[in-house]
């Protein structure tokens, strides 16, 4: 995947930086682990500090001081989480802010012109998350609500390049837009979403509306399904997925880019993805356990430290502990990503498929 | 200096390790930083995880990854800021746990112990330490008492040297053991205190009971009276002190050995120790504010973030934000240090500290 900050080899994993920072690793831990690519949310940075102050900073970029590229959502699903606060009407996403209840509308223009400004080299259209369980008229109407403002959209970007629109500051004029397919669980759906999506002529398209609460057998099927529809020339982006299983899972169905806050949460909450499976190391089985995290890990975390010493500074509240439960974390998850990358361009993928799920369902993980 | 665990260049300062690790930084940060020695705190790692577990893990360096000098407190000064949960007597100190309210001895063997069995480079005797304002009397009566705790400790450690106490588990048999002086802000007691510990004939000595709320000039004044009373060949380890210009004016007196929790600390409160004075990131002035910290520093934080950034992360609570600034900070104290050795093999240490103190004293810093 080319960018205007670079390259990116596909598939990829994008760790989460909600407010320009991965939350327990620095910018440095990122370069060393690998992270090709960032994604950051823009209705965190568009409250604070504020997509005006970033774009007068040169964008967001020069802003945290990260060089490669970044991925920005549209805000939408931070807003569809504000139940309660929020109100959807073909205009937009009506809502106040969890900060200080302020009043705000986000348009598909708006979330469009505040991405310019944040800079971010792939912005997504705002599109509308719907909750799962729904019906399929339910999702017939939001789906369709989703591709007239994937228009509307898609209409602002192609302005904002064309020349100045109401005093937008455009930080990266190479900034590409990414459609996003909807339509729940529902096959007719999303083959219709995908094709209408397509017709729009994105730089390249998502699956939304995914790893919201269904049966995991059914999240694997319709992206299987959806990609179908996708161009092959072009990226696609299965959106807040998922564990180290559906990873390889999806990459098999078709899916190059991810971004999933798993590991870097679940490290704060004391769970490392292992080779073995999971392991929570609040347990007090391992306050004198002196062998590393994932004895089969090379990371600086397992090289170095103990389960005992883990334990030690969670149980101690130690924020350190966070940072190297997330440093193991993150490097089990982009190491899982390149040994998919390998594994393909050796055209091993499948005999890597099948040896990761068997070793992986053969162990008992921590509950 | 010479420790169990290799040389540490003096004078020296030491970061803080409470609980086995430096709040806001890995310990490869740490080497980077160029830390040569840590401080840990023996109440904290006695109530958790528990002396007994570390020795089982085969001491406190490989419980926590950490292969350089290590010195531990002797859990004293903790316990004695257990206002309403301790009391004192000629046997030692008797407290109630800040975390589950058990109570505890901790005597002058106990604490040698106890160090025995964390296994620290540099082992600290129990001492009495005596609230500021103190009367004359009072600090007469509290540092005889701290003496005989002191010749009590020697005694332990020595039998400890000679074989098994007790089931005690000794888990680095070239640990060392220093002294404390007593006294207040009476030189003549400071005197005393130091020639009757330096005649129990310990590895080196420090200087405890300042940094508690006395004028500077009065800790000055002390540091340079005490200096004097102990011996010139031994290390001296100034306690809990102090700020930048704490550390140039104590080594003119005579200092070789410092911790302090102020570079770690205030930098997760947002303040930043820079060569142009104090600065408090969370003001509004830094907002868009694209300069780093310290225009002049070198540090990793310094060369690539900028004060708006770092601002920005305080704010919003981004984790983020405490580790880059104490990155910052530890390598501010790390290079004042380093700077002075440096002065100090050139000759030019009187000229290195004018510029030092001019400098600072001609800046406003932030409140």
């Amino acid at each position: 995947m080319t960018t205007a900050h670079g390259d990116v080899e596909t598939p990829a994993f994008m760790p989460v930086g909600t407010q320009g920072a991965v939350k327990g690793v620095t910018h440095r831990d990122l370069d060393e682990l690998g992270a090709e690519i960032l994604l950051s949310n823009t209705y965190h940075l568009y409250l604070r500090p504020g997509d005006g102050l970033i774009a007068r900073r040169g964008g967001l970029h020069r802003f945290i001081g990260w060089n490669k590229p970044i991925l920005t959502d549209s805000g939408g699903f931070q807003i569809f989480s504000l139940a309660g606060r929020r109100t959807i009407d073909e205009e937009g996403a009506r809502f106040r802010s969890h900060l200080d209840g302020s009043a705000h509308l986000l348009t598909p223009e708006r979330a469009t012109d505040i991405q310019a400004q944040l800079g971010s080299d792939v912005a997504m259209v705002l599109d509308e998350c719907l909750a799962h369980p729904s019906t399929e008229d339910e999702a017939r109407v939001s789906m369709a609500r989703t591709l007239r403002w994937a228009g509307r959209a898609r209409d602002r970007l192609l302005a904002l390049r064309a020349g100045p629109v109401n005093g937008v500051v455009v930080t990266n004029p190479g900034q590409a837009q990414f459609g996003i397919v909807q339509g729940g669980v529902f096959p007719g759906l999303r083959e219709e979403s995908a094709r209408s999506t397509a017709a729009l002529g994105f730089e390249a398209y998502a699956i939304g509306g995914l790893s919201v609460g269904e049966p995991i057998d059914v999240m694997y099927d319709v992206v299987g399904r959806t990609t179908r529809w996708l161009p092959g020339d072009r990226p696609r982006y299965l959106m807040g997925t998922g564990t180290p299983e559906d990873l390889v899972e999806s990459v098999a169905r078709g899916i190059d880019l991810f971004d999933c806050v798993l590991p870097t949460r679940n490290a704060r909450n004391g769970q490392l993805f292992t080779s073995q499976g999971r392991l929570n190391i609040k347990n007090a089985r391992y306050a004198e356990d002196d062998s590393p995290p994932d004895p089969e890990c090379g990371c600086s975390t397992c090289r170095r430290f103990s389960r005992a010493y883990l334990r030690h500074l969670f149980v101690t509240g130690e924020m350190n502990g966070a940072t190297l439960n997330t440093l193991h974390n993150l490097h089990f998850y982009l190491d899982t990503i390149r040994r998919i990358r390998e594994a393909i361009s050796f055209g091993r993928f499948e005999s890597f498929r099948r040896a990761f799920t068997e070793r992986l369902s053969g162990q008992p993980s921590d509950s």
